[in-house]
């Protein structure tokens, strides 16, 4: 096992009616902002539990965060916050607004010139405003981590950024929110999270036995809930399991003292980027074809997810790895999940030689758990994608 | 799953060397005591690290907080670090002197006129002095936790008190100061782990796969790793290991949204204050009987167990809940660790009557998940052991 360090000051509200404590939650005499997405929670009701809670609170509204959150338009938030004098952002949504409250509260505090400095080039950040969320969408972790990924338009680019100042202070999770997402936000959601715990376990590392059980634990449970949401949208005890395995799957308490890959993150981000293809749909793309790849040191690990996660009995380490493959891209497919280029009608040739250019223009990468995907191997497995 | 909130702001630096972090961990210029057991630390160099970290700052030492730590000893604790204006507790050792720093910590701002009041009356905890930890023996889960437990000599008892004023601001866990433990602490602490894991598992509740599965990871990786220390003190993985599962056990995550038993703990209490049984001696000795006679709410959970932590091929629930019953008991004796009252020359009808009578002065007691367990059952349950 790694060193590490490990800091999660979240606090975590949970349940039926849990947006009921938001009185509670929120900070005295502050002046808020709440900021929202395109408007679908005023159609399932929570816009209006979250104005009950706000009723004594002076705030304003910033609505029309998009899926994969605009630089453009969180810039737009900041200067709305300047202007108000906004103290406290409240985030109500899914990732994406998480997300865009994340880099609003660092950006309107920023000391620099440009905020984009934050996610292009790592520039520091030494204070945020405050922030709260109440999920209605569980993909991201969001909710319950310190990272955020936002999207520039102009440049068709797409960057995370990580800073414990943007931990939010409290998070609402009602797994009620989610009976209203449509079949392709719920898959989106459950694909996303799983892909979060396959970058923190399908790896060359070893000698973290807890650690790899705990990942086991989330994707086992999200392969035995996904079905029951689809069948009966208003499950409550399944949307709630799926609601907490997608917190459990990126909130960094698997991965303590873990070796990390997100390589499939960053090749699937340029996707998005590129083609607006969505961020899960990028992951189930992008993630088969770089375990093909990386086989060589991900074998041990994909045979062990084999055999304790799909059940495999295959004795060769090698068979049951490439079973392991198989039944993941099985499990999506059962979700409806497309998991090739050509399905979203993508010429993947083109999009090898795009992502290839654009990992070339920064002077190549070094991706991975072993730093070993660069421009060129990232080309490849768009290839095969 | 249950409602529930969840908040833990503890830092946690974990892995070799890691003491060597305490000049960053500790706040500046306050006073500090440091607060230790036995001397134990003296022999195996933690103590030499702890006065390297301490090199710069005010601080004095207490020595002397012993196993099942005192409420008269801490009573010393608290006006030692009153004479001396502490601001600052840093706990060094096991469970005991963490779980007493906790107490110092509150019963130094205890507003009342006794801080016995806080274990034995519920009296409000409104506010406690910060503390840190450095943890040498990984049992209690304390180093993660807002609980402690304490005894009283004059009046043999034990009890407990949970306060989120008490949350640890940091703890460091180096597992190679676990390696100077003896056989029987390390397998005391990997008992105590594995019974915090089944008050929060083996219970009636249904409907929290992950949190089940998170239970499970748990116990597999003690049962797995244990022995490894057993045949090689210093093992740094396996001690790594059971270290990390002992914090995971006991930092309220895998219960998050269950219903949890405790009874076990609260029969075992009043043995450890009657008998002087080591703590996990006394789960050992009480759990098997506990889970034999609430057979009729907990045999689903425990085929469960018997299934995937075992192993257990038994279709009938029954015979396969019995198998992990004696599972559990077989796993305990391959530690070396005994589980009836007269291995340890203690009179099973004496113990039963004492319990009995303990409970019944307290206007009788309602433990367990579904409150069924009485100071009669409780006598039943001893009666068996």
């Amino acid at each position: 096992m790694n060193n590490f360090s490990y800091l999660n000051p979240v606090k975590i509200a949970f349940g039926k009616g849990s947006i009921s404590k938001l009185p509670e939650l929120l900070p005295e005499r502050k002046k808020i902002m709440m900021l929202y997405g395109a408007g679908s929670i005023k159609n399932n009701g929570v816009y209006d539990k979250v104005m009950a809670g706000l009723s004594s609170c002076n705030f304003i509204e910033f609505a029309g965060i998009e899926p994969n959150p605009l630089y453009e338009t969180c810039m737009k938030a900041v200067e709305a916050a300047k202007k108000n004098g906004t103290e406290f952002i409240l985030a109500v949504g899914g990732g994406s607004v998480l997300d865009a409250a994340k880099f609003i509260a660092a950006a309107i505090e920023f000391a620099g010139t440009d905020p984009w400095d934050i996610l292009a080039s790592d520039a520091p950040v030494r204070s945020a405003l405050p922030l709260g969320t109440i999920l209605t969408l569980p993909a991201t972790g969001s909710e319950m981590n310190m990272t955020a990924v936002i999207s520039r338009a102009s440049t068709c680019e797409k960057l995370p950024f990580s800073n414990p100042l943007v931990y939010p202070v409290f998070s609402i999770l009602d797994p009620e929110t989610t009976y209203s997402l449509s079949v392709r936000q719920s898959v989106n959601g459950v694909v996303d999270a799983l892909a979060h715990v396959t970058e923190q376990y399908i790896t060359s590392g070893s000698g973290t036995p807890l650690q790899d059980r705990l990942c086991e634990s989330i994707i086992s449970t999200l392969i035995e809930e996904a079905p029951k949401i689809l069948s009966d949208p208003k499950d409550y005890e399944a949307r709630a399991n799926i609601m907490w395995c997608a917190t459990n799957a990126l909130n960094g308490w698997c991965s303590c003292g873990c070796v990390q890959d997100w390589a499939t993150h960053m090749i699937g981000h340029e996707l998005t980027a590129f083609y607006g293809l969505d961020h899960a749909q990028s992951l189930a793309v992008v993630m088969p074809e770089l375990w093909r790849i990386n086989m060589h040191s991900k074998e041990s690990k994909l045979a062990q997810f084999a055999r304790r996660v799909f059940n495999v009995k295959e004795k060769s380490d090698s068979r049951a790895a490439r079973a392991a493959i198989a039944k993941t891209e099985d499990f999506f497919h059962s979700l409806g999940m497309k998991t090739k280029l050509s399905d979203y009608g993508i010429n993947g040739e083109e999009a090898a030689g795009k992502v290839y250019e654009r990992f070339m223009g920064r002077g190549d990468v070094a991706l991975g758990e072993d730093g070993d995907i660069n421009a060129a191997k990232a080309r490849e497995i768009l290839l095969k994608c």
